[in-house]
C-alpha cells in the first residue's frame, strides 16, 4: 500500500471510530428524539468508512469511487453533528471534517 | 449451496430486512427514547444477519459458528422488539423469532 | 421501501449470490491462476452489493451514490467473468449485468 | 471504551490489514492455485475481524461472542498460512496468532 493511501486510512479508521462512538453515545442521550438524524448519519458514515478501509488494504480499481461517496457521507455526518454540543458529537464532527478533507486531497492529487 | 443452507438464507434475509426497516422506522417515531434499545439491537442482528449471509454463500468452515451469533442476536432483538407494539417492531420481532428458529434447526440438524 | 427500490434490491441480492457462488467456485477450479481478477472482482462486486442492499432498506441519502458505485462494480465484473467459460463464470456475468441495468433504470429515473 | 477493548483493537485491526494484504498477494502470486485455501481465509479472517472492530466500538452484548468467532478465524488462517514461505504470508500468520491469543486473553479477562 503506498504512502497516500496508508495516509488516507488512517483518517477513515479515526473517523469510523468516532462515529461508532457518537451512535453509541447519542443512544444513551436524554433527549434522543435530537439525535434521531445523528444516530442515523453516524451508521451510515461508518459503514462507508469501513468499506474504504477494507477497498484500500485491496488495491481495488473501484476505490476512488468509494473515496467520494465517502467525501458525501462526511460531509452528510459532520453537518448533522455540527448541530448538537455534546462531546461525542463534536468530536464526530471534526473527525468527520478530517476525513472528508483527506479523502478530497486523495482524490485531487 | 444445499437445501438447508438456502432455505435458512431466505429467513435470515427476510430477518435482516425487518431489522433495517425497523431501525429506520424507530428513527421516525414520536417516542425515539423509548425506542433506542431497539435502534441498537436492529442494527446489530442486521449486522450479523448479513454476514451470515456472506458466508453461507461462500461454504465457509466458520459458517456455523456464526450461525449460532445469530441465533443470540435474533434472541436479543426479538425480545426487545416484542415489547413494542408498533407495527415494525412487531413484524421485526417475528422475523427475529422465525430466524432464530431456522438457524436453531440447521445448527440441530 | 418504494417498489422501485424493492426491484432494485432483488437484483442487486441475485447479483451479490452469483458473485459469491463464482467466487467460491473459481477458488475450485483447476487453472486457479486464470480466475484470480475473476476472484478480486468477485468479492468487489459483492462487498458493494451488500452495502447498496443495507442502505436501500434504511432509505439513505448516498443511495444513489452506492448504486452508482455499484454500476461500475457490475461492469468491471461482468467483463471479467463474460471471458471465462465456467457456468459459474457465465451466470455471474448475466446477474451482473441484470444488476448494471437495473441500477441504471433506478438512477435515470 | 475501556481499555482492555482498546487494546484488542489494536489487534484486530493489525489482523484485518494483513488478511487484506496478504489476499490482495496471494492473487498476484505466481502459484495462485496453492493460495486458494489461503485466499479464501484471509477473506474470512479479514470479515470476522472487521465487525469485532465495529461492535467493539459500540459495547454490543453479542462483542463477546463475536470474538470468540475471530479466535477461530484467526486459527483457521494463521494455520494456513504458516504453510507458505511468502512474506505476507508469514506476516498474516504472525498477525494472526497475535490476535488470537489477544481475543483469548480478552475472553479469559
Amino acid at each position: 500500500m503506498n504512502k497516500a493511501v496508508e495516509g488516507l486510512v488512517s483518517q477513515v479508521l479515526a473517523c469510523q471510530k468516532a462515529c461508532q462512538i457518537c451512535f453509541d453515545a447519542c443512544l444513551k442521550e436524554d433527549h434522543v428524539a435530537m439525535m434521531a438524524e445523528c444516530i442515523r448519519t453516524d451508521r451510515e458514515c461508518a459503514d462507508i468508512c469501513g468499506l474504504v478501509v477494507d477497498f484500500a488494504y485491496r488495491e481495488s480499481n473501484l476505490f476512488s469511487d468509494l473515496v467520494a461517496v465517502c467525501v458525501r457521507a462526511c460531509e452528510v455526518c459532520a453537518t448533522e453533528c455540527e448541530q448538537h454540543d455534546h462531546d461525542h458529537c463534536q468530536q464526530c464532527a471534526k473527525a468527520c471534517r478530517e476525513c472528508e478533507a483527506a479523502c478530497k486531497a486523495f482524490l485531487a492529487a
